[in-house]
């Protein structure tokens, strides 16, 4: 739990990347010479109250060491290639943490990640094609906070396909839902509780474009970061209770 | 909807209050020489980026003018013993302001104001018994930022019961639940979206019991209020689209 | 609240339309020329377990008097050019009766009725286009016994387009999204509860196509008075409880 | 997938026990001398379109092998002492069955079952106490067709005591709440979907008491086989969409 003044303090976030793609796809690295993280980073960065450091798969411990993760308030996922390179201790580690009241942001290939399947209990399956083709993100949850200053709908001009049947539990808030010329639709923001923590799942970003650089983008990201902040008032407990509980005070 | 820097600007709240119990019940007088409106809106003019504002039933426009609703971010609603006269044109307004973004919080008998009934579309009936019983309110939600800094149980040593079945449509999120020692539960803290505005109801308040003057309680409205305000980034239009939406770009 | 075997009766329906459109527009003359009423309750006639009358606009109290709606288990209700017409008291009675538990399918243009905006509490506008276009209609919640024995998606070779913003709360379940070839998305598929009542809005069924002849269409309306109808086990009540409620017993 | 009249074909239920409270425990053995499942399978083979056969924990795959979870619409899990001991790859295997739409209900201590904080993926944890005390449960969604034929609330004299925090995801529906004279509340029937499979979780039933003996307990549990048997129309897939859907057609 952070401190109760929820304005003194920055909300420290943790952007992880996978940082394979970038190392040995020349269209990836056109994009992203330094990986995804590091222009999502950047970009939280320049935000007034938040502070962000990275963490990638090839650190010791995927870089989320205990020490990593007590001061994260706020984690964003991206993965694709190697989630199965992740290793079960750190997912239980970020679940436990996630529960706890960290925040978590998945992003875009993230949905097949061993923590988002983790905390969804489904296969998080999805239709998909890659065509360079338009997306358009329309907002259906308009008084949401994730979509502060941007305007529905969102363009982007070339990016993968993302379709439905999304295998995720029904969230507790749709946000946006995307389109494309093949017709498909998807829940392309969608939000979650977990125990204390908040979730969003975030479906733009695939690694061929360049959509991390795109304002409305970054501002969603920036956004659901000081959404998804560790809030609330319990620590979750599983305590006997040998008398009726008002009676102990 | 407000500026794009939502820490920039104060929140600008009203305070409804009927105020007809204070003028007439020494009970509730002895705690509320004022009104209660004028007891809450002290507290949240104390609260860091708030300023707060009251009108009461009996003002004319109810202190609900055009001028006042458009510089209203957040109203809070109490009557009990005249909702009907509360005109259906000022209703109308509020309705509108909220479907626009303008937060809303219903506290206790409000349950069966006009406007709480005409957002819900349900009866809003619940069952209910005066005597002076103990209320706790459990957190079910233990990340909310409405339950930021108090902890799960609030115990009130004195209040009116409000029972199930609570005649409302599914809230979004459910926050507390209340027991009384007749074993009656309450869905106490209920939260739900209407067009761009967010909508919270909070039972604790009865008249003629301090509550508006406890702590927790003080600390969940200002809370209730800071979730409120408005956010998001669309306007709420029913326009023709002569033509593909893409193509007008 | 129907007998306890819920396997014993028929479930009445009374299938409401305006019914104007198919008394002066060729287009829509030529695919309901009885109106599309008579074509929505054959079909449910044809059904197991279902009993379709009709009601109509025009009709002493529009067909739903006192008798008809405590006769009526599941309402069906399509209405477009003359929601102004239909009259508060009939629309204060049927909310009334879902409340107890009826229950409620509003279709196509019906968005806007009377009745759908009062048990919604918002303004339910939407985006709209006539152009010919074609609608798939993608299901996003697999399981769920509206959508048994239909694929995905559904397609509609010319439809009207409805998009998104719909201003409607956050349904307790979304079932389908629909898209068009201009790009717009919809939530074309949507459940409810007020009170013991079911509720489901499903968008298809603009009156100058045949959608109502089309076999997945009907399906799923017939599905849906399935699980609309009245089940469940409680009276609203809003009791003064004066003691304890289990020391009554 | 159930053939699609869903009227024609008996609902088989396979009802799985840990069985060993009821092998040990002279208080168990009393109210259940051939175990929990016994009870429970009985009563549901009386239910006109129900067939339910049983499966425990020390059968060889613990009962549950491919042929019968193939021959399962619904499977009910009473577990306590044992989850440990079920097999990850059982584990795998329900769960795999659930997504493609078995229904599963969880009863009492199931609640850590590994299957259900599997699907879950929350800790599930929550507050005990075993004391004799009476359980009021209280019924907070009146038209559920799994509450159909109880009145609210059900009375159990003595039973032990679950009480929140209850970490599960927010439940698409809550059906009742508990109440116990400690004061605590609990969420007691809860339900959700993962892919097409249909969950519900309810929390009556410890050992040590006769409650699947109370027709109250027993209807509720035949309406939610009924209400979690396979439904809806989707394969769940994950298909590469070459290109545009509908041009494939």
């Amino acid at each position: 739990m952070r401190k109760d003044n929820f304005m003194a303090a920055k909300i420290r976030v943790t952007v992880w990347n996978e940082f394979r793609h970038e190392k040995k796809n020349a269209k990836v690295i056109a994009h992203y010479p330094n990986g995804m993280h590091a222009v999502i980073a950047a970009h939280l960065n320049q935000q007034e109250g938040i502070v962000a450091k990275t963490a990638t798969l090839d650190e010791p411990e995927h870089g989320l060491t205990d020490e990593v993760l007590a001061a994260t308030d706020v984690l964003t996922w991206w993965g694709h290639l190697a989630h199965h390179e992740v290793s079960d201790k750190t997912v239980d580690k970020v679940q436990a943490r996630v529960l706890e009241g960290m925040g978590l942001i998945v992003l875009h290939s993230g949905h097949h990640s061993k923590i988002f399947r983790r905390m969804m209990g489904t296969s998080c399956n999805l239709r998909w094609r890659e065509a360079d083709e338009r997306e358009l993100i329309w907002f259906v949850n308009p008084g949401h906070p994730i979509l502060q200053g941007v305007q529905s709908p969102i363009i982007l001009p070339k990016t993968e396909m993302y379709g439905e049947m999304f295998d995720i539990p029904q969230p507790n808030e749709l946000l946006t839902i995307s389109t494309y010329p093949g017709g498909e639709v998807f829940r392309s923001g969608c939000s979650f509780t977990r125990g204390a923590g908040k979730i969003f799942y975030f479906s733009p970003g695939h690694e061929t474009y360049p959509i991390y650089h795109d304002p409305n983008i970054q501002r969603i990201i920036a956004n659901a970061v000081r959404w998804a902040m560790p809030t609330g008032s319990m620590k979750l407990e599983c305590p006997m209770s040998p008398t009726g509980w008002f009676e102990k005070k």
